[in-house]
């Protein structure tokens, strides 16, 4: 077995989280902003010293490319982004990024011997947190979202649009750039958890089997306003008393599913919101995420079942956008498992609750997700933590499962 | 027993329904309003023409009397308000001023004896819709609110302030007009229900002892945030399934108490309220009214008495602020009731959940209120209705009891 450096890994992670740095803690690293453009700057000055060819495709895609042994095999590629939320922290993402670095930093150093190019990549404009959606750009490769339209979009709360910020940026590259199947065998990108089952089942590495399937509605009850004080309790059609016996109920139908379903009602809106006047609307979000999609056919039956009215009030719902389950590729898993099994570490095979650039590159090439331990399970904040040891040991997964794939395909 | 005429009084509601009308109908008639001072004008010179004499105090409260036959004698007035709320109704307020204007018209045309001097009169900014807070001319009257502070205030989404707008309208008086106990004698204020209760029990009447106390709370669950996708629920501080639990256990205990108590949860906030994130916080508001206040007391038990910790969540709660029950003055109360039985009606005693100008005056003078139906309990709205026979018979309950208040007193 072969392993990385777990104070080169370190620096790195210290390093990167200058860019963007806030007072106590954590970074605002918006996509394409002037601290992303440092990382991204940063990010080619160390490929280029260990001797890697920096491209970009035109999206701004980052891919740093050290050759292998055979010239004409295709590339073995670590991605994940540099771009965090506002108030973000130092791992989510850019963990992968660096991992990906120190790997290739570890190959050169140590010369590894690999037959295949290795590629570590930067995807732009993850988070969608500067300009919406989430996951653009690997949308944009994937034929998800239109370019043309992408580079429409103007800022969150600004005038810049995306186009205007990435050819602001100076990384406008060649389209023929992109990622592609011709050119490339395979993807990895290791991420932190951003949830607490490895912490709390003390578990060491995620093998992530794929990105959960999804459902999003919107339940609503309609009832009546009416005065506060001149309206006796026997007469009222409350919209928030209904809303909350469907949100108990549903906590209950739904919490008997299955113990590794997760639902989540974060979004509730009450009309006309006044305390002196009975609410007359309530609308509230559900999400419920599951690797099976029978699991999800369950959730859609227990919302196509709820009561049509509910203490007086009437009940209906808007069905949203949803996504099915996301597969991995079985042979990477294996290899990330078997690395993970000769090194020793403690781990779980699991599913990814978020959504991550992999889910779309698995639709061009076999790619695989590799999770490390959330401290308290946190993230999207800047108390997002993950140990030195961790964050080396994902690396040293990376490591010896890229080497096996290098091997292997 | 005496009459008015109810071709009059339903012919007055039709005339001041033009004074701010809306398409489709209802009104807009926001106090101090061009509307405003057009139902202004339209009331001086009717009572002018009755051969009242009309005068205003500092704050524009507007007093027109009709001479008794006694000169030393103190006056009996009639009052209530002019403006409306945003897309009010015909009702609200300006029933109350109309019936004293229809009581005393048929004083004059059917030449009924009476000793004491007669006054209808209007209070400026009863709604408090332009110029927060409600009730603020009778409440700077009665000492609540300063004067001073209440000229210097804004308008609703404006610059105008209250005293700009009371000066450009041409209605400021001598402040040795305002309602004073050394010239009155006793208040009647007649209003439309504003709830359900007299329409639903097919009464004509509500004979109002007073206006009932009140509490308010807002209760806060605090949570914490986590991810949608990647918390599994056994793991979840979740405030809004814990607040929804809340609720509906209040509803529970709150409803056992009595069940003339009425209370409310009108507002909710949600914290980040993002529908991939579980709910960190909700405060939620609670109102509460009933005339007795033992009553009131259990429902503070009830509050103080929540538990401390709710699924995983903290509970704690602000107390905001409140008001001890209005009674009416029982000699009065009696003058209503007995009119409304020789007339005839079917009627209740009750007590007014909502808040009246009579609610201050009854700290000044005897004060008392009746109650005509609100068509399905609905005011604060365009379509706000009474029956013209409805607004007849609580202008001949008034005339009757006006005039054994002035046989009596």
């Amino acid at each position: 077995m072969y392993t990385t450096s777990k104070e080169r890994m370190t620096e790195k992670i210290t390093a990167f989280s200058k860019f963007g740095a806030l007072e106590g803690g954590g970074i605002t690293r918006l996509s394409l902003s002037a601290p992303a453009l440092e990382a991204r700057a940063e990010f080619k000055r160390r490929t280029e010293a260990l001797g890697l060819t920096v491209v970009s495709d035109d999206i701004g895609n980052i891919y740093a490319t050290l050759p292998g042994s055979d010239p004409d095999a295709k590339r073995i590629v670590v991605g994940s982004h540099a771009d965090s939320v506002r108030s973000g922290g130092n791992y989510d993402g850019i963990y992968g990024v660096l991992s990906g670095l120190e790997v290739i930093e570890t190959v050169v150093t140590d010369k590894i011997p690999h037959r295949h190019p290795l590629t570590v990549m930067i995807w732009t404009n993850e988070e969608g947190a500067r300009f919406e959606p989430a996951m653009m750009s690997s949308g944009i490769v994937l034929g998800k979202f239109e370019k043309e339209k992408m580079l429409a979009v103007k800022e969150t709360g600004g005038q810049t649009t995306f186009g205007e910020a990435l050819r602001s940026s100076g990384w406008v590259g060649d389209a023929k750039n992109r990622l592609n199947k011709e050119e490339y065998l395979a993807y990895f990108e290791p991420h932190i958890e951003q949830g607490p089952v490895l912490e709390e089942q003390d578990l060491e590495i995620g093998v992530v089997g794929g990105v959960v399937g999804m459902v999003n509605y919107d339940i609503i009850l309609d009832g009546v306003a009416s005065h506060a004080g001149t309206t006796p309790q026997t007469y009222r059609k409350d919209a928030l008393r209904a809303a909350s016996k469907v949100i108990t109920d549903l906590w209950e139908q739904l919490g008997a599913i299955d113990p590794e379903l997760v639902f989540t009602m974060g979004e509730i809106f009450c009309k006309p919101n006044i305390h002196t006047i009975v609410p007359a609307q309530i609308k509230f979000s559900l999400d419920a995420r599951h690797r099976d999609m029978g699991i999800l056919d369950k959730v859609v039956s227990v919302i196509k079942g709820l009561p049509t009215e509910v203490l007086g009030c009437t009940l209906y719902y808007d069905e949203h956008w949803g996504r099915k389950t996301i597969e991995f590729d079985a042979q990477l898993l294996d290899f990330v498992e078997g690395a993970t099994k000769e090194l020793g570490y403690t781990y779980k095979r699991m599913y990814s609750g978020a959504g991550h650039d992999a889910q779309y590159v698995s639709e061009l090439l076999p790619a695989v997700m590799i999770f490390i331990p959330s401290k308290d399970g946190l993230s999207h904040t800047t108390v997002e933590y993950s140990t030195p040891e961790q964050t080396w040991h994902g690396a040293n997964v990376l490591l010896n499962a890229v080497l096996k794939a290098d091997s292997a395909l």
